[in-house]
């Protein structure tokens, strides 16, 4: 009864295709250590099983919901409101169409990363 | 004459190679419009061809400094003194091999560029 309610109180996220989005956009998007590892993290999990708050990232909330606002707004992920929690999925497909490899440069584990 | 004496007044560039540069590094440094811009331009031109002030962006010249120094400290180019100018070469077979298609991505021409 609750997770209904609290459904209905909230805004549906909008989002944007990977189709749309210049490449500058997607670089700046993925430039970024906390959404990269947000990218990295969710591409390890199903689809619509993390919540926003289930990511190890060391921001507050009002920061990691502006990173997961430019994932979305650049064709990243896609997010769903169940209930009180607002879950997850990459959209690897769609956006590895549109931007062939990028994807798999942000994933393969990187020594050089600090 | 002029030419032998100003070379030797400048501290020659620092170069970094592409296999030392972490991914998050190689993004941030083509997510900006102005390097973006510098990178296609290069692109376009034989190597040890274009001086630093030969390319056409909307910046001062200490701003142009700086973004030629990222693009040098992310194994992007290379550059050389030659008198008094410095002149730049796209490292394009290097970073393909460190980055496979993210040249690509950025020199492909892109109907959603603003």
């Amino acid at each position: 009864m609750a997770q209904a309610t609290g459904t209905g109180h909230r805004i549906a996220p909008e989002h944007t295709h990977p189709d749309d989005v210049p490449v500058l956009a997607a670089l700046a998007a993925l430039a970024d250590p906390v959404r990269m590892k947000l990218v990295r993290e969710l591409s390890g999990s199903l689809g619509w099983t993390r919540s926003c708050g289930s990511f190890d990232v060391p921001v507050g909330k009002a920061a990691l919901s502006h990173h997961f606002a430019v994932l979305r707004g650049t064709g990243l992920i896609e997010q769903r409101d169940v209930g009180p929690k607002r879950v997850n999925r990459l959209r690897r497909e769609e956006f590895d169409a549109r931007f062939p490899g990028l994807l798999a440069l942000v994933l393969s584990p990187d020594p050089r990363d600090r």
